[in-house]
């Protein structure tokens, strides 16, 4: 079988690139070594190849079921994987030693996780969901919180969910109903329908830890009434046992195109089938201030949309590498041009238009994991730095690229992943392969955490201007940093990318003229796309830049891909400039009665 | 329920525009008026809705399965609407009366089988796959075998299909090995192993009507060596009824991403399982004469492919139409710039981008739809236009646009289905809600039929340059009147088009610069796409004419879908026909060591 991902190309990114040992000179990773993070990219290889792939196609078939009693029937090989993962220790990986964890570099942390998502999306969605809870009451909790809830989640005995939506309540979290009264003893009762929570219900661990946004009374209108609350399957005992199981039932199980391995449930919190200390309403207990949840929320959703990103280019990742070897193997066809109908066939990479097609997909999984990776690093930067300027300049430059992060795989990898289908033919569009799962899969990642729609508003309604435009301002200095390093060795594409990032600059403000773009925002998801391919091509500038002159196969692969980038996908964002600058207002002028 | 075409486009495209009513003064329609058109689509449309769509869902989520004793199994549902579909007479549409046809015109068939796509195109491709066989031994076969195997197709009571691909020879089809042996009697002997076959075994007929490509001794190696041949599940006996079972065995089924309705077989011809006259071996009939097997299965295949196009419009047909339906009654957020957080929600259509993700949708599927309709209408001209160079020149003009037919609808209204699972947010990704099985059925249209890549090398390989540029050359012409017309009126968009159809005549020329372009087809699959857009905007300009100043809801709806065609999408061949001059040679010079 071949790998899920390319260690070569990690190690390139990782240590070549972004020269992530370097973090071991700060006292956080003291204990660490280029040597230790190669054992725990190992040991993800590892585990994911031999306990998470192997299943994955099984879980797709086999997706759980509700039993008659309200509990979730999956097949047994998801708890046999997550079982040895917990054991591992690596959900664990970058959080503090103190409560148990080991102080990993999120760079590192991320390339783990990323074996195990190219591996199998569906199961590893569990620990990923976990970590991002476990890191949001490790940042805001109190400390019997953490101790109560994030140590059994870093020992895999407890896993953790987020709960935002509701049946009617999507991206519009100011809508939500679910309401929590305060008790006597200072916990709260909760009551709401919750939708789309991903590991809402499973036997997989003793325990759920769910983060329940709700609304406490007095809170105002909108988003400002909305607090956040650790609202547990069963209560924790006084032993630090399970005590008595909170008032929250599985409603129902969602059943989707792909990611099903992945229970994604309604769950209903407070509708009187438990009853916690003989009354009725899910037991929750606050997380930090009251009418700040969203706020914490935003800080678990910024690091499970890059989490998301490295989800959609994880599967592309996987998609790309078992097309390459599909079509290194698979004959058919002659050369264009050949003469002699009686010579064998060749392997179809042999085609220049298969080759494209490889070429495509190399060009947007390596580009989304090299982006991936460069905002792993900045939230290192952000946590780590030794002075307070480059933390906070790591701090916003992340904010900005964030929603590229989360956008920019889930479009260009699940095209990817479509290209892998094509490689295969008729083939990769049954199930007997696997890249037609993997495209299904992925088709969820422009959905989950933000649409891509409220991705595009995100960027050009608010973190593009945010400080009066520093953070635009920081990336288009870091990309300068690029070009005239790329201008001083000799590295093409320079200029490529200096006039196309200068056209962002010059769009954006044409767009921010009259201080109320309520027509650009109109086409905010083509924004999004254009300044997501500059970033992507400047990741591309970058990788070319160690690349330098080596020339074995893998720097030529590099080599051909960044070429194929600048050539054939960069110059994709001219049209959709030009069109932001025309101010187009076709979407808003159209009547809805028109369709 | 919704509608799962648009009767107003229709009347739209084929009254308004194409003037299909005119065709009732040539002597083969002159039965015909409008009103028998408004007929066949009224009982299309509702049959259709009736008897096809409701199952739809369930066919996808219980595909057929391959019994013990080697018979297919699938659910009722199908058989009762095909039947239904035989009885109403539709399959013999388009075929002469004197074989139980009804003589109707090309386009006229073509947007009633639209219908039973859109509605469900698992349970359509049956007749679809015995119009075009029949049409093919209608064409080409004798007295005779029109007599024994048409006519009962017509009636609905045999189906046909065609088997060309095998497990080692998709898209290559010099490479096939089954064989033919000719018999004392005539007939031939047929053994090999067919694969992709569907509709290749079922029990929804009687009989089913295998055309299989096969070689005959002597034919010389490649393509040259293939015969073709009728080779039926029953033989007929000379009664008309069924006679011995033939040597062919369903070997498997193929289970699929999508397009589950259909089976999808594995055919062994010839493996003695069955003796029919005491003899192993698939008895087969040659049609027309040995060797020119692969020129008469072109002409069914050109047929074919232009009914891939149709299906692929009419999937993305219905998703954006429930789509639309789906962001008219769907509440939440608020506008943009709204002040009031307590406001109530709003229908999702009112924002902006939302309507963007439904005009994306309309400007790809009502243009696709346009482009099918213009080609079926040239069949039309091709076969009764009173005038053999009238004939001739439809007969080019559709040979040039087939590829486009065929490949463009299965990329963009692909697309469309994808924007249509956006518009459904979480809702679009779940079983519960159609678009996600629209989305799933699509993905197969670029790559049955001739791939993406293969419909490249046939346009720029083939097509442009055939005898001498002449198709090339008409296209223009055609173009060169509808931007001169558009002028004329003051209809907006010509000079767009007449410049983009001019780079594409310049990069045409350059690319066969050296006559020998090797390196211009590694990317004729941009070539493809860039084409395919130039055409589908002049398809978008030829509508605008007839929507002159009309200015109800409908026609205020087709100018906007214009208007976003130029705007957002034509703009986009720009790159592509930059990249195409500039001789890029990344994909050529890749090195298959290098991925």
């Amino acid at each position: 079988m071949i790998d899920v991902l390319s260690r070569r190309d990690l190690d390139f990114l990782l240590y070549e690139w972004l020269d992530v040992p370097a973090l071991t000179a700060r006292k956080r990773f003291a204990e660490h070594s280029r040597e230790t993070f190669d054992a725990v990219l190992d040991l993800s290889a590892e585990l994911a190849q031999r306990l998470f792939a192997p299943h994955n196609k099984m879980a797709d078939a086999q997706e759980p079921t509700m039993r008659p009693d309200g509990s979730v029937a999956m097949i047994p090989e998801v708890k046999k994987a997550l079982d040895a993962y917990a054991r591992s220790g690596l959900i664990a990986g970058p959080f503090d030693e103190q409560i148990g964890g080991m102080q990993l570099p999120t760079t590192v942390a991320r390339a783990s996780m990323a074996w195990f998502q190219a591996a199998n999306a569906g199961t590893a969605a569990y620990p990923f969901l976990t970590t991002a809870n476990a890191n949001l009451i490790a940042a805001h909790g109190t400390d019997e919180q953490v101790e109560t809830y994030v140590r059994p989640m870093l020992e895999g005995r407890w896993f953790g969910t987020m709960c935002l939506s509701e049946p009617d309540a999507g991206s519009s979290l100011a809508d939500i109903t679910t309401r929590a009264i305060r008790a006597d003893d200072g916990s709260y009762r909760i009551t709401g329908t919750k939708m789309w929570i991903s590991g809402g219900d499973h036997e997989l661990t003793e325990n759920i830890v769910h983060l329940v946004l709700a609304k406490t009374p007095g809170g105002g209108p909108g988003v400002k009434g909305i607090s956040l609350f650790i609202v547990p399957k069963f209560l924790p005992a006084p032993d630090g046992g399970l005590g008595e199981r909170n008032d929250i039932i599985l409603a129902g199980l969602n059943h989707k195109m792909g990611n099903r391995g992945t229970t994604n449930t309604l769950l209903v919190f407070g509708d009187g089938n438990h009853s916690p200390g003989e009354q009725s309403g899910a037991v929750g207990f606050l997380v930090g201030d009251e009418h700040r949840g969203l706020s914490y929320m935003f800080h678990m959703m910024n690091e499970a949309r890059i989490g998301v990103g490295f989800l959609a280019t994880s599967l592309g990742y996987v998609g790309y590498r078992k097309s390459v070897e599909y079509a290194r193997t698979r004959t058919q066809g002659r050369p264009v041009g050949a003469k002699d109908p009686s010579a064998p066939p060749v392997p179809i990479i042999e085609h220049a238009d298969v080759r494209r097609l490889l070429l495509a997909q190399k060009a947007y999984v390596e580009g989304a994991l090299a982006l991936g990776l460069y905002c792993a690093a900045l939230v290192d930067e952000q946590d780590t730095a030794s002075d307070a300027a480059s933390a906070a300049e790591a701090a916003l430059l992340l904010d900005v690229l964030t929603p590229i992060a989360k956008s920019w795989p889930s479009q260009w990898c699940l095209e990817a992943n479509s290209l892998a289908i094509q490689v295969h033919g008729g083939y990769g569009y049954t199930r007997d392969y696997d890249v037609e799962q993997h495209y299904r899969d992925n088709r969820l990642n422009p959905i989950h955490e933000g649409t891509h729609g409220i991705q595009g508003l995100d960027l050009l309604g608010r973190k593009v201007v945010m400080q009066g435009g520093a953070g635009l301002r920081l990336l288009g200095t870091r990309i300068a940093t690029t070009t005239s390093r790329a201008r001083g060795v000799g590295v093409d594409h320079a200029d490529d990318l200096d006039k196309a990032w200068r056209r962002i600059l010059d769009v954006t403000e044409a767009l921010w003229a009259d201080g109320e773009p309520t027509v650009a925002l109109a086409n905010s998801s083509v924004y999004l796309e254009a300044f997501g391919h500059v970033v992507v091509a400047w990741m591309w500038l970058e990788q070319l830049l160690v690349v330098g002159d080596q020339a074995d196969d893998f720097y030529q692969g590099k080599r051909m891909a960044g070429q194929y980038f600048f050539a054939h996908e960069l110059p994709k964002v001219g049209p959709q400039l030009d069109l932001l600058a025309s101010g187009d207002r076709t979407a808003s002028d159209m009547n809805p009665r028109w369709f």
